[in-house]
């Protein structure tokens, strides 16, 4: 190991005093994730300002034998942000200030942007030259581009414009032993050899740490027409979702579903929350349509598909947006979810996705297998279908949970058993959080032993004295 | 090295005699390429007839230190799929008797095919279900998906759907060590580790062979309408690609430019070709919308945009195919390209991509940079301009090239003239091609010492004995 006030020495000569952050007080909102479940010592936060002083802060920990971890907006679900309780502490490189963008060329659809940018403030840029940046979610306020590359972001546009992974053309990286590979090509075409960013890409600041990244562009939306329906149950609104996909092709933005459970949590416990559908309904459904230009509404073409639905029997009811203003509010309620849970009780949240297809078999399988460990334990069902992306939710009472004996290994148990009946039917464990610290061991359990093999031998070669983020990602 | 004799005793025991094959007459089409322009030894041709027969060759290859080279429909433009004429003779393992559809997926727009699968086989399987497998080029007839995604194809649905890389859900793969990394995942979502699968798509057979892929399916379009038009000039043609994203969006599915003596040599060299426009024009370009299901005829938006394209003063002229068959005619003319240029003399193809936005200043480099070369020597452009790929065509009459002294040597200088200029607009010299045998000097050129390194690096991880294509990809 290495003399720690050295290194933070040699730190302050390359950032400045201001630039390296110590003490309790000046690290806590670094080493702690915004939740409060993850908290990790760590040397310092080393704040650079250029790529430059990034690679610098890399070589001197790599003389000294010190890991490194990297952080955006630290607005992980899953700990990959923070350093972990056990373990050598690390340095923290954050990297808010690499924050400018750096260009935006509107014709070839692209921008360059460095690491630190607020990914609210890229969807902005993006559209004040009348393009859309698609990946958005939750955090968009505060998570930052190098957070959303590191993690393959997902989040609600993806059944249309795909993961971050498919909207990232290019970028430079500051590699482990120091060295920058600029990558900054802005290219929708380019077979010269491999295409290297993909080793960086999901992978969690394990292999390298990016510092800015060329973006995809794509026309910016100006109609939508959104509709809230009840399908008659999950398998219908699969067969629903190859409708709109035929009739509707890529004016297809959304189709997320719920259950009446969860509807009826978000109405009790979220103010201004009023059921979409006048009758009760097991299962519900919202479907929105986006498009560039003009032309004819959108609505009538969510109204003939909504139609011939029924006619098949597949659908109960359902009410389209007649405003913005009642678009809004149909999209407030599936954004409520998480506020109302948090209310209401317990949830073991998931995030499998699995085929498709394979949908209606998953949320049967997974109920009967929680339930064979819990009775009538209830659970929730938000789901993000066009993606067979399954937020499946084991869901306890105050009451009922503080009755739970050890309530780790009960979560660990439920966990558990959703997440077989997901690999079971071709599916994974975690769609689009990420690993972090809460993954390993699913890592461990789900992926082949030559598969694993295979990563850490890219791990290996490209960082063989593991000082990127050591202990993650790969069990 | 290895007794060549044993190895085919062992491979004839595995495969029996008919997969085996051997003598020249036998091994003539499958070592030398379908232009005649690159040939080489081959100890033999294996026909494995399923993933464990693949992996048994890798396996004893690798026990008698024989190079592998792997083939499917060889169909490459830049000497891909058959031996270097120097160098020791590998054995070709020629997929084509993988070639079943495992499985369609309708509901979840996916397809499970073996990698000797010809691309028309697929794409018309995908369309028996209502479907469309989107990767299209000229060879589809007999080019395979195996070699598509070892190559990352590209073509005319670029524009609209992506590369291969971009179609690909999963890959099943035997390895360097003869392993069988089974990656036949059919998820749209999966933040678990490393995308393995970007390892090997693009990896031209250096990584591993691709003996089956998950491939993404996308709903089948059912309305289509083209434009020819003769925008003023390629930035107006840029500009006028940027107005058809804002109006259109998704339904652009083609944008592509030539100019106007490459349209006369077609008009010239191929029976039944006829200009478009009744003027002359110096450039020439044609516009296509597709999407799926009903709705307004999109060749009323075409009209709407070329009219506001026209107020701007970007267009000349431009003409609306009004039949189906009109729009066979126009796409005719943009495929009769190849054969007019064969007929009519020497053309110098390149392969460059740049920005879009780059591209009327690559054309102009480009031509300067050539006739600074050869005085007054004709270019012809057909350009992917939605993709931003250029086809920079110098073109000689047979006579002038009959007398240039060193062929070789003048069309090398040449080339490296028009790659010279793209590199220094941040493109590429190879769009769409790949390496091959003919690009390695370019990789050599082109990319940094960092990035080749990096490429080493993963090629050495999984490769250490360089038994997968040797001496291809990287220089």
């Amino acid at each position: 190991m290495t003399d720690a006030g050295s290194l933070i020495e040699a730190l302050v000569a390359q950032l400045g005093n201001d630039g390296v952050l110590r003490g309790d007080a000046e690290l806590a909102g670094f080493t702690e994730d915004w939740r409060g479940r993850y908290r990790g010592a760590a040397l310092c936060v080393a704040l650079p300002s250029s790529t430059a002083q990034v690679a610098a802060i890399v070589r001197l920990c790599g003389e000294h034998g010190v890991a490194v971890l990297a952080q955006g907006g630290n607005t992980s679900l899953c700990g990959g942000a923070v350093p972990a309780a056990d373990g050598h502490p690390p340095i923290i490189v954050n990297l808010s200030r690499l924050r400018r963008i750096r260009h935006i060329d509107a014709a070839n659809n692209s921008m360059v942007v460095e690491a630190g940018c607020v990914l609210a403030t890229v969807q902005q840029a993006a559209a004040d030259v009348g393009r859309l940046y698609p990946i958005s979610l939750g955090a968009e306020g505060s998570c930052q581009i190098g957070g959303t590359i590191a993690t393959n972001a997902g989040g609600t546009g993806v059944l249309r414009y795909g993961n971050t992974r498919e909207n990232v053309l290019g970028l430079e990286v500051v590699l482990p032993d120091g060295s920058v590979w600029n990558g900054l090509t802005a290219l929708r075409k380019n077979n010269t050899g491999f295409d290297l960013k993909h080793l960086f890409i999901g992978a969690e600041g394990t292999m390298g740490i990016v510092t800015a990244a060329v973006l995809k562009l794509h026309p910016l939306p100006t109609r939508h027409a959104l509709a809230w329906f009840a399908p008659k149950d999950p398998a219908a609104a699969v067969r629903m979702l190859g409708m709109f996909q035929t009739a509707c092709g890529a004016q297809l933005s959304a189709f997320e579903m719920i259950d009446a459970m969860q509807l009826d949590l978000v109405i009790e416990h979220v103010p201004n929350r009023r059921s979409p559908l006048a009758g009760k309904h097991r299962w519900h459904g919202l479907v929105e349509l986006a498009d560039t230009g003009r032309g004819e509404a959108l609505s009538q073409q969510l109204q003939q598909v909504l139609e011939a639905a029924a006619a098949e029997g597949l659908l109960e009811d359902a009410v389209i947006a007649g405003s913005e203003a009642q678009r809004g509010t149909l999209w407030e309620i599936r954004h409520s979810v998480s506020e109302a849970n948090k209310k209401a009780g317990v949830g073991l949240t998931t995030d499998c996705a699995v085929p498709v297809s394979a949908v209606p078999d998953f949320i049967e399988q997974a109920t009967r297998a929680v339930r064979a460990i819990v009775a009538d334990l209830p659970v929730l069902v938000v789901a993000h279908l066009g993606d067979g992306n399954v937020h499946f939710i084991p869901f306890f009472s105050f009451e009922q949970w503080q009755g739970v004996p050890d309530q780790g290994a009960m979560a660990a148990a439920i966990r558990r058993s959703v997440n077989d009946i997901a690999n079971a039917l071709g599916g994974t464990f975690s769609a689009e959080h990420g690993i972090g610290q809460t993954g390993l061991n699913e890592m461990a359990r789900y992926k082949s032993a030559l598969e694993l093999g295979m990563m850490r031998t890219v791990k290996r070669a490209f960082d063989p004295r593991h000082l990127f983020n050591p202990g993650r990602l790969l069990p």
